[in-house]
Formats: structure tokens, sequence, C-alpha cells
């Protein structure tokens, strides 16, 4: 965890809340966290994913690892320290993001567990939804995919500390959300992540077919 | 500039576009960046903004020196470096609330005109609105209210790099909105801030009674 610096700063109370906010957005904030290798298919199904709460007129915005390294996190590289530190920030970010009652939509190969773990304690801290995503697909495919030929540079040595590659992709545990996106569609994986967020009540239902029937985690392709 | 340190990646383009998203909130995302000396009122003025934002059904969101020193930027101290990439940072979290839609308010001290230039272009090279908001206070006004102790502390020494006492404020030169926070109401303040955004079509006019007068900036006090 980043050292706190700054002394002398206290947080700054405002008249609107969360609340308020999320009332005006009819929607409530929460943090939906895609990690897997590379080429996995992570920015695919946040993409389709805003289309559709977009559909539903849900406010959702995508932090993507791309994105946010041409931006805030320019001076990162790919460390195991600068890995940390990206996913310290865009967790941090994510967390405003939730407080400003948006749905934040956040794919990153985020690949140690541990730095997973603090984003979501941190959530949890703040009481901010956290739904980890788990966008699986086995390397091999992914390799083959290779849809920007990085897989193909780290083989031959030209990137360094490349997940699956050289540095190591740990597996989520007990994701919300299970994805496998070498054996469906990505309509079946926005389905399974819509379904899963109005089975927790994270959005409201629009049909209500499977609302109480107890589960709590979502599956697809597994 | 932070230099740019990921090279292979390229910006994620989605479905869903930054207009989608003003069309779901009926606004345009804009950075409203208030600058002044500690205790000049930029805090108080933002929350009281962020309030009349509110009762007109706007989303908005406070990005706070405080709140993200505790958060995103806790790694950051006061030295001239430490203060210029706590800015950049808020710069570029303020652009992403920006793109996504949103009204972000950022107080800080930002006592550098090249850090606030810097946001300034980066805003405009993506085409989303800045507002500089000089929260102007004579020194001697600031350092009497003190409501944290803070000048005192730096007086006796304990605070090392304090803006105005041992640390520059550079005055902007040309603020979209110069505030004398020594010499108006908060009422007045808001009402500045408000006709502004008005006059300039940020957000529609309440009332259109001097939406055509040509002014494009807004003073109260001064």
């Amino acid at each position: 965890m980043a050292e706190q610096k700054a002394t002398n700063v206290t947080w700054h109370k405002g008249l609107v809340s969360r609340d308020d906010r999320c009332k005006i957005l009819c929607q409530s904030g929460v943090t939906i966290w895609f990690t897997g290798l590379s080429a996995s298919g992570k920015s695919t199904v946040a993409v389709a994913l805003e289309e559709a709460l977009f559909e539903r007129g849900k406010l959702s915005y995508r932090l993507d690892s791309d994105n946010v390294r041409l931006g805030i996190n320019k001076d990162l590289g790919f460390s195991k320290e600068d890995r940390k530190e990206n996913i310290r920030r865009v967790g941090e970010i994510a967390k405003l993001f939730g407080d400003a009652g948006t749905i934040s939509l956040s794919s990153f190969i985020s690949p140690y567990k541990s730095d997973r773990d603090e984003v979501r304690r941190s959530h949890e801290t703040e009481n901010i939804k956290f739904v980890e995503v788990f966008v699986d697909c086995p390397l091999s495919v992914a390799e083959k995919r290779d849809p920007k030929g990085l897989y193909k540079k780290a083989r031959a040595g030209e990137i360094k500390n490349f997940t699956g590659i050289d540095d190591p992709y740990e597996t989520p545990v007990d994701p919300e959300v299970h994805l496998r996106t070498d054996e469906s569609t990505v309509e079946e994986e926005v389905t399974a992540i819509m379904e899963y967020l109005e089975i927790n009540k994270i959005i409201e239902a629009r049909h209500l077919i499977r609302a109480d029937d107890g589960n709590d985690s979502a599956a697809v392709g597994v």
C-alpha cells in the first residue's frame, strides 16, 4: 500500500450525499472489475456491457487499461511495483466514480490477487459495491487471438514482464462472475453479468424471471 | 509533464460516446477548477455550488484537495514536484469525469500557473470544457480565518512549503470567473459561477435574463 504522505488533511463532507447523486441517476454506483489475460476479451465484454447498460438508460463509464495508461498512469510501466500502483490508482478512481453514482467498468489484466483484493477491501471500507468478473480464457486461445501482436513480441523477447509469458497471472478464487470467453458469445457474457447485477439488486430487473432463486453469483461457459 | 512509459497502448473506442452519456444526464461534462490560497474559500463555494447544481437536477462531483490526498494521491507530499504530480493526476481524473458527462468541482490550491495551464491545455486537447475560478482572498484575511490552524503551524515552521508563507502562489491571469471572497457572500459567489455557466451555455439558463449580453466572463466583489 502507498504510504500516506500528506498529513493535515481531513475528509471534507458536502451537503449533497452519494444517495442524492444516485437519486438523480436512478441507479447505484458500483465498480465492475474485469480481470484476465491480455486478449482474454475484457475490453470486448466491457464495451458490450456499456452498450447494454446505455440501452437501459444507465450511466456507465469504462476505465480501460490502454486509456488510463495514456492519461493518469502514463508515468507507470509494467514492473510489479508499477502494476501495483496502476491498479491502486484505478481502484481509487473507480471508487470516486462509484461515489459519484456511476457504474464504472474497469478492464485491467490486474494479474496479482493481492492487488485486486486490496481494491476490493478499499471499496468495502467505503461501502461501494465491487463486482469482480473473471474473464477466463486459456493462454493458448488468448495467444492465438493476439489481436495486437503482443504475445508474439513477448515470445520474441521484445516485450518484458508480459502476463502469461514471463509474468504470472494469479487466478481469482471466488469472483462474483466467472466467464469463459472461449466457450461463450459476448451476448451470453453480457447476459450473465446483467443477471448478476439484477439478482443482487444492483440494477433493477427488466424481467423478474430469476429474481429470488438465492443465487449470488453467475457463470457462463464454465 | 510525466513521461509516457507504457508503449503498446492505444485508445480503446467504445460504442457509447460522450454525447450519449450527456444525453442520459441532460447536461455536458465540464471541469470547474477552483484555485486560491488555503482558507480562501474554495471548498466552501464548491460545496455550495454542488448543492445549487443538485437543486437543478445536475450531476456534479467534488474532487477536493483533502479527499484526493487521502486516496489516490496519498503517496504525494507538498514538494514542488509532488504538487505538480498532484495537480496532473487530478486534472486527468477531472477529464475522465468530464468525459463521463459529469460536472466536476475541483478545489485545489494549485499555486503554480504552469500546472493549471497544463490541465487546461490537456482539457482543450480532448474538447472538455475547463472553467478556472480564481478564489481570490488577501493572505491577511485567509491567515486570520485559518480554520485548521495551518497558517499558525506554517508560521511556527511546523509545516514546510506552505503556500503564501514559504511557497509561492501564482495569481491566475485570465480566469473564467474571479471571486473576491473577502468582499462577497457565498450566495453571490455561487450566483456568479451559475451565471457564467448559463451565459456560456454550459448549463441551460433557468431565467433567460442575461443570456445574450455577450459577456463571457463573470466577476463578483472585484
